[in-house]
Order: structure tokens, then C-alpha cells, then sequence
């Protein structure tokens, strides 16, 4: 069981600077989810399931989830540019999002009650 | 404003006849979304819309949808080989399955009452 939501801690009503904070502290825990994805170690359920918690708790809307997908994998790309290395394979990472985007999904359905729908 | 959602229309409420008749629906129109995608015609949108719409008032998991891309891009596949062409292309289909999801994600999201969590 989670704790209870409190709209105080909603993204949309962090200041500027908590906002920040909590966009490093999701994009440090999407980077982890991406880096070990394809290992599928046994912690990788595990650090989704953290993520989508913490986006979760923030009412975080899923164009910020996308946002932080894009910025890491831009960061990745011109690494790999500089490196000389082709980037295709960041594409596989679409994958990684898919799975994020789907947790994230069943987190806010199963967050409906049942006697009352807007 | 949607209507109100019906418990008695959820997918798993439904019996096995609806449910077969649903997805085929759902199909149909994921089928329409994925042709127009990369066209983007000013349908698209509206049609993911419309499909988002009814797979909220079904309350259906984000992994139906999922089966249902795989199950469409399965069949593709399986066409473009008896055609002897390349199926690479079709990865290109996860983003709009990515855009759906996105979608799907925030029909939930919003429709959380900001005054009950579980």
C-alpha cells in the first residue's frame, strides 16, 4: 500500500527549485533503468517500480517521463557521436520507455476508485 | 466531458463474446492509428483520442493494449516476409504505441479525484 498522495508534493506545486531537484532525482533513477535494462538483472522491476512510485507520488504528467527519456538518450547520442559510434542502438531504449509508460499507466488506473469517476 | 464509466463495461466484466467483440474493435481502430501514424494527417490525433476514450471506459490494463500493437505489428511482420521485404521498418511503430500509451497514461492520470488516493 502507498502512501497517500498529498498535492503539496504534486510536481505542478514544488517551487522551481524542488521541481529541479526532483527532475535529478528522476532522471538519475531513469538513467540506472536504462543502463541495466537489457542486463534484466533482478533489480529492474524493482527500479521501475521505484520510478514510477516517485512519478506517482508527483501527479507527474507522462509528458515529463517522455522529456526525461529524451534528454538521456540525446546526452547517450552525442556521446556516442563524439566517440565516432553509430546511435542506432539507442533506439532499443523506445522499449525501456514502453515498459516505464505502461507501469506508470496501471498506477493511475488502479488508482480510480471504483465508486466515482470524473 | 466523458460519460460517467460503468463497472458493468469494464473488459473483465464483460462476457467472453464482448470481450471478442471489444478487442476486435480496439483492433480495428489501432489498426486505422498505426496506417495514418507517420502520415499524420489531422486525424491521427483525434483518432487516438477516441481510442484512449474507449479503453478508458472499459478500464482496459495497459498490457491489452500492448498485446494489441504486438498482435497487429505480428501480422505485418508476417506479411512483409511472404513479400520478401525487410521488417525493420515496423519498429518505428513503437512510437505511436509509446504515443498511445502516453495518452492512456494521462486519461488515468486525470481522472483520479484529487480529494481520495489509494
Amino acid at each position: 500500500m502507498s502512501p497517500f498522495r498529498k498535492p503539496q508534493k504534486f510536481y505542478r506545486n514544488l517551487t522551481p527549485s524542488e521541481q529541479q531537484q526532483l527532475t535529478e532525482q528522476l532522471n538519475a533513477q531513469y538513467c540506472r533503468i536504462i543502463l541495466d535494462y537489457f542486463s534484466r538483472n533482478s533489480q529492474t522491476n524493482e527500479q521501475i517500480e521505484k520510478f514510477v512510485e516517485q512519478a506517482f507520488l508527483a501527479d507527474l504528467p507522462t509528458s515529463k517521463v517522455i522529456e526525461i527519456h529524451m534528454d538521456l538518450i540525446s546526452q547517450f547520442s552525442q556521446q556516442l557521436k563524439l566517440e565516432g559510434r553509430n546511435d542506432e542502438v539507442l533506439l532499443d531504449y523506445r522499449l525501456t520507455l514502453i515498459d516505464v509508460l505502461s507501469h506508470l499507466s496501471e498506477r493511475y488506473r488502479r488508482s480510480i476508485p471504483l465508486s466515482k469517476f470524473k
